[in-house]
């Protein structure tokens, strides 16, 4: 679907529930346009202006690109397709914005969507600007777009888990006992850039269920100078990023001989996952129903109690997107919807086990977009 | 200084400005309380509730932390200091920040200040409970407390110098004739890791002037397929996390031995720094007059054009903050505040030199936190 027909779709979606939409830099703006985002920095790195560097449309006019002059030369955010407006080094944002919105012709209580990633300054200014506004989200309005994928955007994920796998057939050679985690991390980290990958669509992360490897949200360096001896099972989580789709991947390694107890949960996981893709009916399923599908193989199994958390989550622009494959999502699956689906069992640091691959619903099941990397790894 | 005291300091500035505080998870967030961030994702990781992660006060009463379930639990946000209130997972976000809002027994028409790094979803859904309500920047607010390091702050800093200076340490000796420009990022990004970082502050970059490599933010992968080979100038950027304090640090590699220009363009970058450094007399000196302290020495060896930048930032729990070390910025420096001093002379891909460390503002003159590695570093 070309960028036009989105912006089109988009227009159609928000008349009559906004007068005026903004977009920072995000995810919302590459769908529909292609502008594409910079990755992340921990510590902020400021520019003066950066609040009103986004995308300003109505349903009917626009849209109109605002760009810092700092950004406008060295962002690579150029794109013929809409008008750009750049803000000088000693001109006043505020001002540009005014003049934009006038130009807009909006009354005096305009309803203006704006993505939720845009910073708080944004919508303060615009307060400030427009004191009878009210304010919604225009994520929100593009949600309904964005969850079902055309077949471009299938074909961006498809090659994006291509970078991932290839960059994962290139780590396992490089696994040995005494291994940091650190050391494993990063060398994830540099095989999906080398394969082309532009960075790490979220932080890699690497899991087990020991008593030292807490499930800390964004804190793995607590582990991270661990070594990895055996027995251990390192499950992984990790993926790359293809013009802008991201990946979401996960693997199992022994590290030593698995015994029965690992072997067993191990393939207890993939027949879950094979459950959860083979549910993926488009048209016929709701999430919920995909969720159970996959978690009655570890329950028939007496092992439910450790598969702690959802099958899954949509995916794409965003490595989390709605709907969510749990039990109180009731979204009926469409044909071209993109979900994780990520079973696992932890029990303890020798013994757990996960798997997680990107698969496409379709009206006769799911169609994974990785598939490779079934069996058990082991690390001798 | 205390959290405590700096929370008594925060609400002196607010106090007659603001009704209520909305602080999120951010660099804010982590001056006021040690509760830290953490790193950010290129693809949103989202969790239900994510707009209300923070913290609510106002002049006289709270903190209040508001944390979802999952956050609460996964995130190692856990606060002695201050009390914390949980979503549940099917409980309303709105309606908890409703109830927090009434405890505080705010007026029909509240200035509500909030921090910049917050969602616009938390702006809107602030608008929707508080129609009245006005809105400023928290962060602005915040600006003066932070301007000034306290003792405990450099000492944070000169540690997060002191592991960027051993990771560097660490490279060194990794470099060699066709290795790319990917591989020496990672290896930054590891040594530092491996040094005790949390991470990279920002984007761990590396530059020079040739015709290929465009200075352009954030989209370093246009060159890390390039070997580097002789002759060339690579010139690096990056710093550790310590405790949430970033630093920055660049310093200039000869690929092959340096010709006479390079060995001068290098001295002559070297010699502007001590200029600057020198210039930096808390109390005595504006930041411009820092700038024009450390460009005089590159303006009189004819070269002025090719130093196409501000001399320095301001740095902390960001990695830019402000005062600027700028032509047009006229703060008077005060002691214990921290500035990059980072020259540069960009001609091509060959001859081109950076330096940067962060130094503390003092009566008597600038003190840096790092001074290691002044020589041109070849690579034969």
């Amino acid at each position: 679907m070309s960028y036009d027909e989105r912006l089109r779709r988009f227009r159609a979606q928000v008349a009559g529930r906004a007068d005026l939409v903004f977009l920072p830099i995000s995810a919302d703006l590459q769908y529909l346009t292609g502008i594409p985002r910079g990755a992340p920095t921990f510590g902020a790195v400021m520019h003066p202006g950066a609040w009103l560097e986004g995308l300003w449309m109505t349903p009917a006019r626009g849209p109109v690109l605002t760009l810092p002059r700092m950004t406008a030369e060295f962002g690579g955010l150029g794109s013929d397709a809409v008008e750009v407006r750049v803000l000088g080094d000693f001109d006043d944002p505020a001002a540009l914005v005014r003049d934009i919105v006038q130009g807009f012709g909006l009354g005096d209580a305009p309803r203006i969507a704006i993505g939720d990633r845009a910073h708080a300054e944004t919508v303060s200014a615009l307060h400030s600007l427009l004191p009878g506004a009210r304010f919604l989200s225009a994520t929100d309005q593009l949600r309904p777009l964005r969850a079902v994928k055309s077949a471009e955007e299938i074909a961006s994920m498809r090659r994006a888990g291509a970078i991932t796998e290839a960059a994962w057939a290139d780590v396992l050679p490089k696994l040995r006992h005494g291994m940091t985690e650190l050391e494993l991390v990063m060398e994830i980290d540099f095989q999906l850039r080398r394969h082309g990958s532009y960075g790490s669509s979220f932080n890699t992360s690497l899991y087990n269920a020991g008593p030292d490897h807490p499930l800390t949200l964004g804190r793995h360096e607590v582990t991270w100078r661990r070594a990895m001896r055996p027995p251990m099972s390192i499950l992984t989580d990790f993926g790359a990023i293809y013009e802008g789709y991201c990946y979401d991947f996960g693997r199992t390694v022994a590290f030593g001989a698995p015994d029965a107890d690992f072997v067993r949960v191990h393939a207890l996981v993939m027949a879950s996952q094979r459950a959860g893709i083979a549910a993926m009916r488009a048209g016929a399923v709701t999430a919920a129903e995909v969720d159970a599908a996959a978690r009655r193989v570890i329950e028939d199994a007496g092992l439910g109690a450790a598969f702690r958390h959802r099958l899954g989550h949509s995916i794409g622009l965003d490595v989390h997107e709605p709907p969510f494959l749990t039990q109180t999502d009731h979204t009926v699956l469409q044909d071209g919807m993109l979900f994780t689906v990520e079973p696992s069992i932890l029990f303890d640091a020798r013994c757990s086990a996960r798997v997680e691959d990107v698969v496409v619903a379709r009206p006769g099941g799911g169609e994974p977009l990785t598939a490779g990397f079934q069996e058990l790894y082991v690390v001798d």
